[in-house]
């Protein structure tokens, strides 16, 4: 898979955001999160049906997205959105959200990841939502992915995060287990992930996480992701192999823009 | 995959059912999976943990082993449920009960089918317990399949009914029309479960069940199986490949058993 920067902006671009003639600063992640999410939002045109990402990175689209809409720059856009959290979101902006039901083709996707590869292959779900982002990303014509320079990495997993697998409630453990066997020459551990009160964190969908933790490179990816979904009890995993067509990344030195070909 | 016929018992023994000295009698389908179920049981020794199958055919194998624990005949049985239904059946007749998380590893299951290859290959689930079963039938040294000769299929998919996916609620109908499509050389059909009250069905686990009716014979199940898995939006499929160890069949002329080597 070739894999080419086809754009690299000067810093004075990627800090336009700052005020002019103001001394240099150092951006904070957030920052960078918002360069990068306003300038995958200039991909948007009026009468696009806009798959609207969750997680901080997208938050940052779907604002400008819906401050476009009060400004009358966009118009006639609809939103899907791939969590409850988003959905709540895009409503308090005002932006006309449908369905994949009622909207099987998405013209662009704007969403966040938790590592992006060389070859634009990425890992998301981290924020819990990896299922419907899987659905209503895989049925987009465009998928712009927006991060910052701290998501690249060398190969999946190469973070040190966890790779998130959403699982039926129903036997979570002895799920858990194989999906830690399958990996152990890989060092692998799996646990639930919970929601900070103690109890197990549940997905939109009704579902538990859980999350792997690799020692060692995973290898052929494609291979590792058949060999997850064929353990019954494993609903998705948060591999998003070969969907990204293009990843904007802001970092201290300006935005860059890789595109898949 | 090599399959060997490894019993065939008489019709005496098929008829052992009914009364002495009866004159010759026209069994019903129920009485063959009945017949079937006992042959079945004959497997279970005391100490084992068990597998309870869901539908008609191994309700019959969950009264049995209820009676011989009654009547002492076993004992120190644990069960392992695949279903809400066969729980509450099973509590009913005092069988002790457990979970995959507690009892990792698991004797012997016996449970029925809706369809049998020539490789002992099954389509399961329109009892509406695929994801259940596998789960559990996955984790057991041994699977004794029980049917009644109407089962019998030369391929899967080979009765014209349905093969079974569970998907999440969420935009299932994108879902249906991704299966749909993904086996359209095949004049694949579509259509949501529903639940007879014109609601769809809703499993164990909260997903619906997308009822896939295909013209021609699928072809490579092992190919066809990780082209379904790998849909977003997909848990499980009804496809059992490779799992029972034991098929027992009850027809007219008496019982088969086939093994798988």
């Amino acid at each position: 898979m070739a894999v080419a920067w086809s754009e690299k902006a000067s810093s004075m671009e990627a800090l336009s955001l700052s005020p002019p003639m103001s001394p240099p600063v150092i951006l904070t992640q957030d920052e960078l999160k918002k360069i990068a999410a306003y300038k995958a939002v200039e991909f948007v045109e009026s009468g696009m049906v806009l798959c609207l990402g969750t997680g901080s990175t997208a938050k940052h689209a779907v604002d400008r997205i819906g401050e476009l809409l009060r400004q009358g720059k966009l118009n006639n856009i609809i939103g899907i959105p791939t969590s409850k959290q988003t959905q709540e979101h895009a409503i308090s902006l005002g932006i006309p959200l449908s369905d994949l039901d009622s909207h099987p083709t998405v013209d662009l996707a704007i969403d966040g990841a938790d590592e992006v590869d060389p070859h634009l292959n990425l890992v998301k779900g981290r924020g819990g939502s990896l299922l419907r982002e899987k659905m209503v990303e895989g049925a987009c014509k465009k998928f712009v992915c927006i991060v910052d320079e701290s998501k690249l990495v060398k190969h999946l997993g190469g973070s040190g995060l966890a790779l998130p697998v959403e699982v039926v409630p129903f036997c979570w453990k002895f799920t858990a287990d194989k999906l830690q066997n399958l990996f152990k020459d890989w060092g692998c551990i799996a646990r639930l992930r919970n929601d900070g009160k103690g109890e197990a964190f549940v997905t939109d969908n009704g579902n538990y996480i859980v999350e792997l933790y690799m020692e060692k490179e995973i290898g052929d990816l494609q291979v590792a992701s058949d060999a997850v979904l064929r353990i019954a009890g494993v609903v998705e995993h948060g591999m998003f192999l070969d969907m990204a067509t293009t990843v904007i990344v802001a970092g201290e030195l300006g935005i860059t823009i890789k595109n898949k070909h």
